[in-house]
C-alpha cells in the first residue's frame, strides 16, 4: 500500500504525493524535520510539514534565486547564501568563475547533516573549498556583517518557525548595510496567489531601503499555486539591464539569458500588487 | 465537515482542495460532469474528475489563450473556439473590436448549459450577438471548413475522451485548410513537466504542417504543475514579432503586451524538448 503525504497549502488547497519511504523524521532545536522518498519527485526536504525542496524540481529555485542575481553584479566575488541548508543555490553560485568565497549561514545544522545524506546531487558542493559553512542564526550573521558582500540571498522558509525574522523590514536594513556599497540581494517571496499581503509588504519594505527593487517570478510545481517570486534590492545595478555580453555560458536546465529578462514581466494582477 | 475533492494528476501526485457544495453531477453522453463549489477557487468545472476551470484563476487560462493569438493577427474578423464550452474564451475574445464573429463549437451541450449556470462571470458572454454557438464535433466542424477563419483556438480538454482526436496530426491538417491564407491557430498542449512527450508530439506535428510553430507558457495554480504550455501554427505572423502599435489597451488580470512577449521564453528544458 502506498502512502500518501499532503501538504496543507492553505487551509482550503494541498498537493498529495505518494510516499515510497520515510527516509528520516526528527524534531530538530528549531523544527520538525522530514525527509522521504516521494514517487513523482525524488528525495524530498520537508520543514514543519512544508516541501522545501525535491530531487526532480530544485533546479527551477535554485538556478533562478542565483544566477539571475549573480549576472546582473558584473563582478561578484563574495556572496552569501542565508539558510538554504540544503545546498542547492551554492552549487548554482559555484558556477560562476568570479565567485571566491561562498558562505553559507543556515541556523538549523541538521538540515545540512540530512541533505548531504539524502539529497547528495543537491549539498554535495557544501564539500567545496571556496565553501565556508556557518551554523548560525543568519538574523544575527547579518546584524554584524558591514560592507561584506557583493550578492546576499535570502534562501529562507516561508515566514513561519525560525525563518519570521527574515520577512522583516529590520532584516532588510542589516541586509543593506552587510552589502559593498555596489551590492545586490534577493529574497524568495512566496507566491502572489495565496499570500498576495506578503509579497506587498516585502516589495515596500524593500523599495524603502534599496534604490532599485524588482519582482521575477518562475515555476516551481511543487510550491503553492507553482508561481514563485523573488525580490531584488539593489544598490546600483538593474537586473533588468543585464548587458547581453555578461552572460556566459552555464550548464542549466531552467534558467537562460532570455528567461533572466522575461521573468520580470510580470501578470497584471501582481503588478497591481506592488502598486 | 468539510469534503474533499483530489484529482490524481499523476499516478504519483494531485491537487486536493475544500468543497463547500457540490452543485451538479452528471454523466453526460460525453463525459463525467461535476460542479463543485470550492473554499479556494470558488465554483469549479470537472469534467472526467480533471479540473477544466475555477471562478478564480480561469482568467490566466482565458486571457492567454486568446490575446497571444489575436493580437498576432493584424485585423481577426473571424474567430472559431474549439470546445471552451464554459465560454471563458469567448468572453475575451469579444474583447477585440475587430472581431465580428465568434463560432463556438463544442461537442458537450451540457458544459455550456452548467456553465452558464453556474459560471455566470465565465459563459455570460455567450449570449453576445456577435456569437455562434453550435454544439457539434469540433473535428468533424474542422474538416468541413474551407479557409473560413482567422483564428482558431483549441481550448481542449486533455487527450483523454472525446478529445483524443483533438490532438491528432490530421486534426491540425484540417485546421491548416479551415484557416484563411494568413491565418494561424493555438492549442493548449498541457504541462512539460508531467507530460514532456505529448507536447514535444504536437509541436513536431505543428510545425511540420505551419511554416511558423512557437511553444508559451501561463502558470494556472489548479492545472497540473502549474505550468501549462500553449502552441501557435501561424501561416504568416510570428507572435513574437508583434509590432507594439498592435496592442490596443484591454482590461486583463494576467495578460499584459511584455508578458505576451516573455511567455515565449521557455525554461531550458522545455526548449529542449522541442529540439
Amino acid at each position: 500500500m502506498t502512502d500518501w503525504f499532503t501538504e496543507k497549502q492553505t487551509e482550503h488547497v494541498g498537493v498529495t504525493m505518494a510516499i515510497e519511504e520515510t527516509l528520516h523524521s526528527e524534531k530538530t532545536a528549531f523544527q520538525q524535520l522530514d525527509m522521504v522518498k516521494t514517487r513523482q519527485f525524488g528525495n524530498m526536504l520537508l520543514l514543519d510539514g512544508m516541501v522545501m525542496t525535491t530531487e526532480k524540481d530544485e533546479f527551477v529555485y535554485h538556478e533562478m534565486v542565483t544566477h539571475v542575481p549573480l549576472f546582473t553584479h558584473p563582478h561578484p566575488k563574495h556572496v552569501l547564501v542565508v539558510g538554504g541548508g540544503d545546498g542547492g543555490a551554492i552549487r548554482e553560485v559555484l558556477k560562476h568563475p568570479s565567485v571566491e568565497k561562498a558562505t553559507l549561514v543556515e541556523i538549523d545544522g541538521k538540515v545540512i547533516e540530512y541533505a548531504k545524506k539524502y539529497l547528495p546531487t543537491i549539498a554535495g558542493s557544501l564539500s567545496d573549498n571556496r565553501v565556508e559553512v556557518k551554523v548560525d542564526d543568519g538574523f544575527a550573521h547579518i546584524a554584524h556583517a558591514k560592507e561584506a558582500y557583493d550578492v546576499i540571498m535570502v534562501d529562507s522558509t516561508e515566514p513561519v518557525g525560525p525563518a519570521v525574522k527574515l520577512f522583516e523590514r529590520g532584516f532588510y536594513e542589516g541586509i543593506a548595510r552587510a552589502l559593498k556599497p555596489d551590492g545586490l540581494f534577493v529574497a524568495q517571496t512566496d507566491n502572489p496567489w495565496f499570500q498576495p499581503e506578503l509579497l506587498a509588504k516585502v516589495y515596500t519594505d524593500i523599495q524603502e531601503i534599496f534604490p532599485i527593487t524588482r519582482v521575477y517570478t518562475a515555476n516551481i510545481p511543487t510550491y503553492p499555486s507553482g508561481l514563485w517570486t523573488f525580490t531584488i534590492g539593489s544598490k546600483q545595478y538593474d537586473p533588468t539591464k543585464v548587458a547581453s555580453t555578461r552572460f556566459h555560458t552555464l550548464e542549466t536546465k531552467y534558467y537562460t539569458p532570455a528567461l533572466h529578462m522575461a521573468a520580470f514581466a510580470l501578470p497584471k494582477f501582481v503588478q497591481d500588487l506592488l502598486k
